[in-house]
C-alpha cells in the first residue's frame, strides 16, 4: 500500500490517541523537542530540518486506504478510525530557524495543539529533526575543519536509504558545502551537483588516456579525471599530455581526483607534475573514507588540495550516528508537567532560549527561561505555525545558509576549533528551577 | 519536483552514461556487490535487500518532469535525453537469498547489463543493499543475544529517515524479530505491530492510576502499562490492585513496561510485586538505550525480563553504522577487470561463492571462485532476473525470516557467540588467483 506520513508513526501514538478519543482528553498540550546531552565528540549542534516538519505537520492526512487498513488491524473501533477520517494538525509551533546554533537541555522547537494532535506527530517530527540536526552539525564540523575549501557531499550510496540521502544533501549544503553529487537533491532542493568519474569508466577502456578523452569529449564543460585506477602519478603525466589537445577543441580540464592511497603524498607529487606540465590552474580534488578528523590532518600536513568530496563518514555521522533527544509533554491543560525517570527527567513549563553576545557579537552564554519569564538576551524560538496556518514563510537555502554561516562565525573560538576543550554556559532560570521544585512537591508518588 | 528512483543517483553516473552514449560503449558489462572487511564488532553479515533492489531494477523509469529537468540542467546533451526517456534495465542479476549469512570478499549480488544500464543503478542499488544488510547482522546478534525472547524494533522516531525506518524493521524482522512500533512497515510489509504506551500519556493524567484505567478501557486487547514515569515499584503495585477490576471487565493486563533506571534491579522487584499480586502471567518487557551488548548483561544478570523494545541503536546500527561494501566492475565486453588503486584492488572476473558443511549441517568454509570453475559445496548466488524480466519469484518475509534463522543455526559456534573471538575461513580458488595474476601482466602502466 502506499502510506501518508501519519502511518509513519508508532503504534503507541494511535492507541493513547484512541484513549485520549475514549475518555474525551482533549485539551491542549505542550511538547518540546530538545536534545539532552552532547555526545564527548561534539561541542556544539545547529537546528535543522524545521521546514520538512512544518509541510509535515500542515499536510498531514490520513488517506481512504490507510484508514481501510487500520479498520481491518483489529485494534482500531470504527468510531474512533471516523474520527481519524478528520484528522488535521491545528496547532502552534514556534521553533528556532534552522541554522541556529544550539546546545543541549535548550529546546528548538514547541508544538502546542490538542494532545492527540501534538502526540500523534511525534515519532515523525523526532524522526525529521533529528536527523537533519545530526548531519549538519557533522557537516558544520566539515566547514570548521577546511576553511575556503571546496566540500561536496558524496554520501549517498551508503546514506541509509534514499530519505537519508536526500535531506543529508540539504543539511550540508546548509553547513556550507559547495554541493552534492546527488542528483535529485539537486533536483528536488536546488542544490548545484558535482560529480566527476568512477574507476569503472576508466576500467571499461582499453586504454585509461583514452577513458579520459572520451570523458572530456562527452562533458567538455566538467572535466575532472579520477587519476588513481592504475599508477596515481602515470596518470597524472598522461593528463599533462592531453590537457593541450583538449584545449585546441576548446575544452578545459577542471580537476584531477584521487581517491585511494596517501591522498597528502600523491597530492603533492601530482601537484608538481601538473605544475611542472603547465596546469597551474587544475585542481586536486580528493575523496575516499574522508570526516573532518582527516580532513583536519591533510590541511595540517599542508597537502596541495583544493576540494573535497566526504561522503560515507558525514552521512551516516559515523562517530556519532545518533543523538540523544526527546520530544516531552511539559504542559497540560494550562499546568505543567514533568517526568521524573530515573536519568531522564525532564524540565516542565513552555520555554523560551535567551542567548548574550559579546560586544564582537560571539556567542556569550544561553539561559533557558520559563516562556515570559523577564530574561535578558535575544529569544531564539520563533512563531512559525498558529492555528495550523504557516506565519514565518518558507526560507531560501542560501538564507539559512546564510544564517548557519553567521552562526558558526559567532562561535566562541574554543568551540569552532576540534582541538581545544571548551564547554559553552548554558543556565537554567530561576523560574524555571523553581517550577520543577513545586511540581515536584504536587506529583503523585 | 517528485522524482522517480532513477535520480536518486550520483551525478557522475549520469556524466558518465552520457559518455558511453557518446561512445557507443555499450557491451555487456559484470559488476559485483560485496563487502570489503568486517569491523572488528562484527563476525558475520547477512544480505538483506534483495527484494528492495529487483522491485527498483523492474521499475526504473525517468519521468517526463526528471527528464526536462536534465535538459535544463545544463550538462546534458538533447539527444543523450532522449536516449535517458527510453531507459530500462534490460540486464540479468544472480544474488544470495535474502537471509543467507556472508562474508567479506564473497559477491552476494551481480549484475550484467549493457555498461550503462549496470552503472546507472550502483548508487540506488548499494544504498538499498548495504542499510538492509547493516541492519540484518545487527539485528541477528541482538536474537543471538537474547534467544527465545520476544524482540521489537523500537526505533522509527531516530533510525535516519523515513526509509530507514521502513527497512530497518523489515530486516529486523528477517533477522528474528516479533515485529515493529512503526506502523507504516505493519502496513506496507505485513510485519506485527507492537506498542505500549508513553510517559505522556500518564503526565496528561493528574493520576497514573486513572491513566491506565483510560489506556485498558480504549485498548482492552493491547493493555501493556508503562510503569517508570514517576516510581517504578509503586507504579507496579497499582496494576496489582487495578488488574482484578480489569478482569471483571474482561480485559487481561499483558505486560509492563520499563524504560529507565537498572532495568535488571526493575525488573526483579517489579517481578515480585507482580508475583505476589497473583499476576504471575504478566510479562516484563524493557526498552531504552538496548543493543546486543546490553541484552546480553541484562540476561547474564538473571533479570526476569520477557522481551525488549530495541530502538535507537539497532535502527542506526550505532556501533557500526556503515559497511565498507562495493559495487565493482568485475568483466567488460568479456574480459576480466581488475582496479588496482591502493588499498582498494579488487578480484576480477564473474565470481560464484561455494559453501561446504559439517555434516551436522554446520557451515565449515567459503570457496570465492571464478564462475563455472568446478568447485566443491553449495553454490550460494542464483538467477534473480534474466533480459530485465524476474525469474525467482518474490519470497514471502516468512520464508526468508526460516532461511535466516537456519542460516544462524549453521553458524560455526565461535561466530555466534558475542564473546568468543571467531574468524570463518573464506579462501580464494586457484583460478580466481591466476586470473588476477594474468592481468596483472597485461595492466596498462
Amino acid at each position: 500500500m502506499k502510506n501518508s506520513e501519519l502511518l509513519l508513526t508508532d503504534l503507541y501514538q494511535l492507541t493513547m490517541l484512541q484513549g485520549y478519543y475514549r475518555h474525551g482528553l482533549s485539551a491542549p498540550a505542550a511538547f518540546e523537542f530538545f536534545v539532552r546531552d552532547l555526545p564527548p565528540q561534539r561541542r556544539f549542534l545547529v537546528a535543522a530540518g524545521l521546514e520538512q516538519v512544518v509541510e509535515y505537520l500542515l499536510e498531514a492526512r490520513f488517506t481512504d486506504e490507510e484508514l481501510r487498513w487500520l479498520l481491518e488491524e483489529g485494534r482500531f473501533a470504527a468510531d474512533f478510525v471516523d474520527y481519524l477520517a478528520q484528522w488535521r494538525f491545528s496547532g502552534d509551533v514556534d521553533a528556532m530557524p534552522e541554522g541556529t546554533v544550539f546546545f543541549p537541555q535548550e529546546p528548538i522547537l514547541r508544538v502546542v495543539a490538542p494532545i492527540g494532535e501534538a502526540q500523534l506527530v511525534e515519532t515523525r517530527l523526532v524522526n525529521l529533526l533529528h536527523f537533519q540536526t545530526l548531519i549538519a552539525a557533522k557537516a558544520a564540523r566539515c566547514v570548521l575543519a577546511a576553511p575556503g575549501k571546496l566540500l561536496v557531499d558524496f554520501g549517498l550510496r551508503r546514506a541509509h536509504g534514499a530519505e537519508a540521502g536526500l535531506l543529508a544533501a540539504r543539511a550540508c549544503y546548509l553547513a556550507g558545502f559547495a554541493g552534492t553529487s546527488t542528483v535529485a537533491a539537486a533536483a528536488h532542493f536546488d542544490i548545484p551537483a558535482y560529480g566527476t568519474m568512477a574507476h569503472s569508466f576508466i576500467q571499461a577502456h582499453d586504454d585509461e588516456m583514452e577513458a579520459f578523452e572520451h570523458f572530456a569529449g562527452a562533458n567538455p564543460d566538467s572535466v575532472v579525471f579520477l587519476i588513481d585506477t592504475y599508477d596515481t602519478e602515470a596518470a597524472a603525466a598522461k593528463v599533462v599530455a592531453l590537457a593541450p589537445r583538449l584545449r585546441r577543441r576548446g575544452i578545459a580540464v577542471k580537476a584531477v581526483r584521487l581517491d585511494s592511497g596517501d591522498l597528502a603524498d600523491h597530492a603533492r607529487r601530482v601537484r608538481a607534475i601538473l605544475d611542472e606540465g603547465g596546469l597551474t590552474e587544475v585542481r586536486i580534488f580528493v575523496s575516499g573514507n574522508l570526516d573532518e578528523y582527516v580532513l583536519r590532518e591533510l590541511l595540517a600536513r599542508n597537502a596541495p588540495i583544493d576540494g573535497f568530496g566526504v561522503g560515507t563518514r558525514l552521512d551516516t555521522s559515523a562517530d556519532v550516528p545518533y543523538l540523544d533527544c526527546a520530544y516531552k509533554l511539559v504542559e497540560y491543560e494550562g499546568q505543567p508537567r514533568r517526568k521524573r525517570s530515573e536519568g531522564k527527567a525532564t524540565w516542565p513549563g513552555r520555554k523560551q532560549v535567551y542567548r548574550r553576545y559579546e560586544p564582537a557579537g560571539t556567542f556569550a552564554g544561553d539561559q533557558v527561561a520559563l516562556e515570559g519569564e523577564p530574561q535578558a538576551g535575544e529569544p531564539l524560538l520563533q512563531p512559525v505555525i498558529r492555528r495550523g496556518r504557516r506565519v514565518a514563510p518558507a526560507e531560501r537555502l542560501e538564507d539559512i545558509r546564510e544564517r548557519m554561516q553567521e552562526q558558526l562565525e559567532r562561535l566562541p573560538p574554543s568551540l569552532r576549533d576540534g582541538s581545544v576543550a571548551g564547554e559553552y554556559p548554558v543556565s537554567l532560570s530561576p523560574g524555571l528551577r523553581d517550577l520543577a521544585a513545586q511540581i515536584d512537591g504536587r506529583l503523585p508518588s
